[in-house]
């Protein structure tokens, strides 16, 4: 082998030979580089233009260059929120590591935010995490589920339409992913019934263990009645499901009569058999919101009811990878505790936060109007979230020969909408949906000036694609 | 079960049910918290008092809070570097995901930079994937090599003593950990002959597939000559081994003779045969060398030789997680593109590096000559990274007594350190160690007059630790 090994040299990974897990990773989107392409694809608020809050790059300023605490033109409540953060630091600084859940002061003021937010509620920093953006929080508790081989084998449920980092991180893990249909007739509600048949049906070939939610829907819009959060929490209870809800859009609620309400405070106010039983890791991030800070990775997971030593356990495998950046824990903290009332940035802060939402919930409004009015789509109001999902009725030609093509019907068509317009969504198929039913996913987040002219491209890119395909 | 299930509940996620992957994951450390303690256990720098570089940071506030474009006070050359970066960026914002890959004009920089520091061999930018520290990327090459079951397992090769990501991923992952020793009797030298041995055990139980190098050594200090390098690049040929090499403290060289060379320009300079054949990923990382960054989570590795297809599925797998931090994205642009000659950062950039790393090599050897003045303590020359990993000799009634506790000797002997001097070091059985010898690890980090001080109590300690066990 030694000396004749050479001529024998063949790669040693290839795609016969790599983690066959990682092959069958599906991750949606359309990759295809374009010139001068109007990016309504993924939830990247800044990229589309929406501005920064004023005082959270302030205090990222500071904190990276501690000098400007010296600089007369910073107001007094930046200076005093990077100097607390600077001080929770080791060696005051943003480029030491943290202790690898998350710096303590930061863990304390999430767990205050979070008793705001739910009414008084009591939180416990302990049970606070800090993450690299919500995904890895999410990867990292799926990892800790994942066990078992064949019946055995964990199986999790997730919505279909799902985001698809769900999907990606089950296949990875080699973990059984259990579709349940959300409800397009009734604005992609979640349907106790649909759970239970999905979970039925799963009992038959693995080991179901784990219910994920998305609320406000990613990336069908929707926003959860407490009823119907109290009945999946009973569901969750009653089948010995640990429950994963994604509240990363907590703050996105446009339609009226609908509101944020989280899992854990529904799950309290269930009262004790519930809210002493029940597993709960519920996630937030940086990322969406009003600050759309998605460049930061920045996030925290709440995690309830964790057997304690499992909770051993999640903290060494978090340590492994050190910690989260650190410049994200700090925007994170001061996402949680931002401007107050007597401070000199209030006024500024409360302006740029409602003249965002606001801004979101008009182009939500202004998406589904326009969408409605063409002949073949059919939208869902956007109650929540930034994305609206609407179903696009494909002529048959148009399915057989997207299939001579080798492509999903509705990949075919977003290809087709890229090429002639230039504007890139998401085929539906990339986050599931029913059988025989096409969908794209397009974000409401292009400024409302373009985002109009993108609906009238859209429009009429479908009414010529009919025409083309009769 | 809907009516009565209630009273059958029992707890999701327990020791039991979880994945029993994570409950094999071992990661070094002492976690008793102190109220004053002198923490030389881990390379965390800026904890430990060392300065970032004034550019860096500069340019860190700039691209967080651009109106401080406009200010005087910046030197030109920040502000030219803060405009190229965020230019680069989705809305010209941090706040925007970057590519999955990462920003293109950085991978550009830091292909150049490879290119200057190996003196002019070629570096395709598509090649370079930035990650979320050099963790991060380690484990992502991890994940795509690991597959088959039984004698058909992927084994891993990693020197012993190691550090112990690798042996926390091998064990999350699955894989088989094939340790190979590394020489303590010749300044931790790493030995074809061991290699050898380690490979041959191996393959009779797994598939040996990679070997991983970590140069400058993590935890031992060793730099490895030119010459080893070619032979480690030989074997792996000759074997079919993926190599994995891991140079965070590539600018961490303190010893006379001794020199980093790059496990690709070695590879390169070994001709077409090789450079054009063996697989290799190396990784680099803003946390080590003369900047010291670890809170922001930035790196980067190089994959050479690697199967497009492969390559397809590397970037697919990154997506699923979005993108790497970007503040940690654009620090790493400055480590790869500082100040240069003609611009008016540049004298204070040289002076801020070369005191940093000056004052390294001064603590190094210290370090060493000091310990290898306790009896019973030996301490191989610290000729790059930042840390020491001294024998200790132990009295056998110590390690009588520490078996009655079910400690590890070093484990009982770090303790009682901690105990009684407050200064926190990790123990050798972290890393690996041979049976029946004892190590600690100690970082070289604290300040000049803190080392001291430091180095003298773990002397009286250990003299007073030999006594009290004789």
């Amino acid at each position: 082998m030694t000396e004749n090994g050479w001529q024998h040299h063949e790669r040693v990974l290839t795609m016969e030979t790599m983690n066959p897990n990682i092959k069958q990773v599906e991750y949606a989107g359309i990759k295809k580089p374009f010139t001068e392409v109007i990016k309504a694809n993924i939830g990247d608020c800044q990229a589309m233009g929406q501005k920064p809050i004023t005082f959270f790059r302030q205090v990222l300023a500071l904190c990276s260059y501690p000098d400007l605490l010296e600089d007369g033109k910073f107001p007094e409540d930046a200076k005093n929120r990077a100097r607390r953060i600077l001080q929770a630091c080791g060696g005051e600084s943003l480029g030491a590591y943290s202790a690898s859940q998350g710096i303590e002061m930061i863990r304390q003021d999430v767990a205050r935010y979070i008793e705001r937010r739910d009414g008084g509620i009591a939180c416990d920093p302990d049970n606070i995490y800090l993450s690299t953006g919500a995904s890895d929080a999410i990867v990292t508790m799926l990892k800790l589920l994942v066990s078992g081989e064949g019946r055995t084998r964990t199986g999790v449920m997730i919505s279909i339409p799902q985001y698809p980092l769900y999907s990606a991180a089950l296949a990875e893990l080699g973990a059984v992913q259990i579709n349940y249909f959300l409800d397009e007739d009734n604005c992609w509600g979640l349907n106790i019934t649909e759970l239970r048949r999905a979970l039925q049906e799963a009992k038959k070939h693995c080991s179901p263990r784990a219910l994920c939610i998305i609320n406000p829907g990613n990336p069908t819009g929707q926003v959860q009645s407490r009823q119907c959060i109290e009945d999946v929490i009973r569901f969750a209870a009653e089948e010995n499901l640990f429950l994963m809800s994604d509240e990363v859009y907590q703050d996105n609620v446009y339609a009226d009569g609908c509101k944020f309400h989280s899992f854990k405070k529904v799950l309290f106010e269930m009262g004790p058999e519930f809210s002493q039983k029940v597993e709960l890791a519920s996630f937030h991030s940086t990322s969406k919101c009003y600050m759309g800070e998605c460049g930061f990775r920045g996030g925290y997971m709440e995690v309830l009811n964790l057997d304690p030593e499992v909770k051993v356990q999640l903290t060494k495998l978090v340590s492994v990878r050190l910690c989260p950046p650190v410049p994200g824990q700090a925007l994170l903290d001061v996402v949680v505790n931002p401007p107050q009332p007597d401070e000199p940035s209030y006024n500024t802060f409360i302006k740029e936060r409602s003249d965002t939402l606001a801004a979101l919930a008009e182009k939500a409004g202004m998406t589904q109007e326009i969408l409605n009015q063409v002949p073949g789509i059919k939208c869902n109001p956007v109650q929540g979230a930034m994305y609206t999902f609407p179903q696009i009725h494909l002529p048959p030609k148009a399915i057989m020969e997207a299939k001579e093509k080798g492509q999903s019907p509705d990949m075919f068509y977003c290809m087709k909408l890229l090429e002639e317009t230039g504007i890139c969504l998401v085929p539906g198929s990339g986050f599931g949906q029913r059988e025989g039913t096409y969908h794209f996913r397009m974000t409401i987040l292009p400024p409302k000036d373009k985002l109009k002219i993108v609906l009238a491209k859209i429009k009429e890119f479908h009414q010529h694609f009919i025409e083309q395909f009769f």
